[in-house]
């Protein structure tokens, strides 16, 4: 199937669009547009930035007519390249940064409303004032925003206990690809009229048209909550654990983080500040944290489950916060891991999911494969309640990661064929972009490739919409 | 727009089908497949009962190429006639009756997988024969199928703490309505490898394709349960109350319903079963039930609440229960109202959902709305956590439904208007099937329609798929 041909932006466009927008909503073309986290590529485009949906509204029905591309920007975070449209005729960057508003916060609904553009850290900062907890976290809380963690799914480390964005949302207004504007901005816990076209534009990667606000749902702080670090035997031990902790105390587990020694290893390497919880440092830890009822004291049971897990052999060594500067503390550690990473330079990265029976197979059998390729480091971290595991490929010590590019390739191919022979997933929570668009096609179903394409052909007949992300445009 | 003729399941059509079925797939045209629960329609269609998605697609593959429509069939609880035809070509009726078998359970994943054709209560019980706990749970435990709830995104009591039917499903198999079939059975917590279809076929209500199997999430059961009955001052105490219960213990609360006294009363005007659990009983009451992890004592917490709600004047009496038996006694009441109500013999029942902050003055505006149609009394009942209520009209007592059936088009204007107007939804946990389709249309954004269309069009082109329900037909 031949897609459409596409416009380019070019100044005529932006001269017309000129007349709809003021000066101020348009931005110059910048890095800031067209790089993304892991420089993988160089990104093109003309850049606006509209203040209201109506202006959204308006770019895209401009784009529409004159058949320009549209890529939906938001906090420039994503790891698959979604964000950027390396080649083809030059898009339009559709920055919703401007959407920055929070509209309302109904604490006693335990709902919270916001603009697309708003940050992630601005939300939690919201719902925290309202006394709730806005539970979705990750490493890049501070520049994500919610236009992008809504168009992406995004995940984090709270999942396992409040799902990803997808079960947070309640409500979503679009822009569809031809400029309609879809109030989809319901406020309810149930509400079953007709197709859930919400979790459709939700995870489509800007692909269907451009999420502008959105209503999310806030919870009930646990009143108790307690953080520890324990050192595990192996990720099957660790596993383990996690269903003993769930047997005390059921969703009162928020997070079960599994790291392996190498992310704080690479913390050392790369001179970043951090305490380690243990020395000598374990091959495998868990960061664990509880959040539970008033009455409830969480760090007895995490002493309770450490015992536990002491007598069966899961674990040997463990510390319980003491003061909440000690659980920031471990949940900086937890999150300057991303930062690690980065500094020392992956080779390939992955976020592969997998059936919890299979991750302890998963972790034993990939270096086995991967060991003929190099003497390379990895780093496996992740969710470990969710499946989810960051499974990222490092040069030895003092090497280039340059030297091993050529082997990229190859490397994700043993990942993705591993996670996809174990019933896993390719991409647990970043996405597809335009870095995963190849391997989608390769492993998924074909008759979900058609419904996806039909779906997409349906509600962006022309195509307009981030041409290239999820979809290979040839 | 006109939609495609549709071919009749005849005489010929069904000797075709013999070739492909063995004889035990063929099932009488009885009641038991072509009246619903509420007798307001009577269906028509010839019916099969395959015994294998193999089957399955062979019959939708002949239905396909001869252009007739497909009714898919589960356990036939639907109240709002989404699994009967009552008019145009006769359809064939695709009962997944036969497809019950639960196929595996993983206790460790918290996953079971289960046949469409499944009943929920084998479902529950299968959980709990491994330790765990599938939580959905609803009046007609022991007659829906997992498909058909599945395929109406069915709600129940505990959809406040873990979700409706869509929250607790990782995966879909599904015969599309060209016969192929969608292997989409994962049982990943996380996975985002392109657009949501598992999500656009769940609640789609058979109009997309049937659901054939599924991979479903089990919950650690709440080691410390606990339910009671508290006699509330009002819907608004009642509210009230359950923040205070969230505050307490967040996630806890397992299920909150709202009850009126009308509800009780039906339970013995009908003569039916039922020990009450207040004498004399209050206008209002709530029915709580919390369940916390080890070491945590639930009716400790619900004493504790209760004082707290009398200090603030939001309850005034009580009982908790002390005993399996009892909680079961509460629960068995509870799940009686929707029998009482059929006994009795509604004029217009309606499942809406409201913004929580507006459940009140809806509960308030309502009755003086519907006064002037007459002496009606109102059983209002339902989720309120959810703000999920069911509102159902019925004769003064001693007059039958029948005198009254003329204004009940007008009662449904009155409650799904206010609804509407305060922000709410007119199918809260039924769907649309065919008695919400004009409501359908006529209270939702004229843009959600016009996608809703353009998803049906592009993955059912000849709309054979349930035809009627959801979308009219002409």
């Amino acid at each position: 199937m031949t897609l459409p041909p596409l416009s380019p932006a070019s100044d005529a466009f932006m001269a017309q669009l000129a007349q709809t927008l003021p000066p101020e909503a348009f931005r110059p073309e910048s890095d800031a547009y067209l790089v993304e986290p892991r420089r993988k590529w160089q990104g093109q485009g003309r850049v606006v930035a509209p203040h209201s949906v109506a202006q959204v509204a308006a770019v895209v029905r401009a784009c529409a007519a004159a058949k320009v591309g549209i890529v939906p920007y938001a906090g420039g975070t994503g790891l698959v390249g979604g964000q950027v449209c390396p080649d083809g005729p030059v898009p339009l960057v559709l920055s919703v940064e401007r959407l920055n508003e929070i509209k309302a916060v109904y604490a006693n609904e335990n709902v919270i409303v916001a603009g697309a553009g708003v940050i992630l850290a601005d939300l939690q900062e919201a719902a925290q004032s309202a006394g709730r907890l806005f539970p979705l976290s990750l490493a890049s809380d501070g520049s994500a925003r919610i236009g992008g963690l809504l168009g992406t799914n995004a995940g984090g480390i709270n999942v396992l206990r409040w799902g990803n964005m997808r079960a947070l949302c309640l409500g979503v207004e679009v822009v569809l690809p031809d400029g309609q504007i879809w109030q989809g901005m319901r406020r309810l816990r149930k509400d079953n009229t007709g197709y859930d076209l919400r979790d459709l534009f939700i995870g489509s990667e800007g692909t269907l048209g451009v999420i502008t606000a959105a209503t999310l749902r806030m919870v009930a702080e646990p009143a108790q909550i307690c953080t520890a670090f324990f050192a595990v035997r192996s990720p099957a031990a660790a596993l383990e654990l996690l269903a003993l902790a769930q047997d005390m105390v059921g969703d009162g587990v928020s997070a079960f983080e599994l790291i392996h020694r190498q992310g704080f290893d690479f913390i050392t390497e790369a001179g970043l500040p951090g305490q380690m919880p243990f020395s000598p440092l374990p091959a495998w830890a868990v960061l664990i944290e509880l959040g539970l009822g008033r009455g409830s004291d969480p760090a007895e049971t995490l002493a309770e489950l450490f015992e536990t897990g002491m007598r069966q052999g899961l674990c040997d060594d463990g510390v319980i916060a003491s003061s909440q500067a000690q659980r920031a503390a471990f949940w900086n550690l937890r999150e300057t891991i991303p930062e690690g990473n980065r500094r020392i330079g992956a080779i390939a990265s992955h976020d592969i999911s997998l059936p919890l029976s299979h991750i302890a197979e998963f972790i034993d059998k990939a270096p086995e494969l991967i060991a003929p390729l190099g003497p390379l480091r990895i780093n496996c971290f992740g969710h470990l309640g969710d499946g989810n595991l960051h499974y990222n490929m490092f040069p030895p010590q003092g090497e280039s990661r340059e030297n091993y590019a050529g082997i990229a390739p190859q490397l994700s191919d043993i990942v993705h064929q591993l996670a996809h022979d174990l019933g896993g997933s390719i991409s647990a929570e970043h996405g597809i972009g335009r870095l995963k668009r190849d391997d989608l096609a390769r492993f998924s179903d074909p008759a979900k490739m058609a419904m996806m394409r039909a779906v997409k052909q349906a509600l962006d007949p022309d195509w307009i919409m981030n041409p290239g992300a999820v979809f290979a445009r040839d």
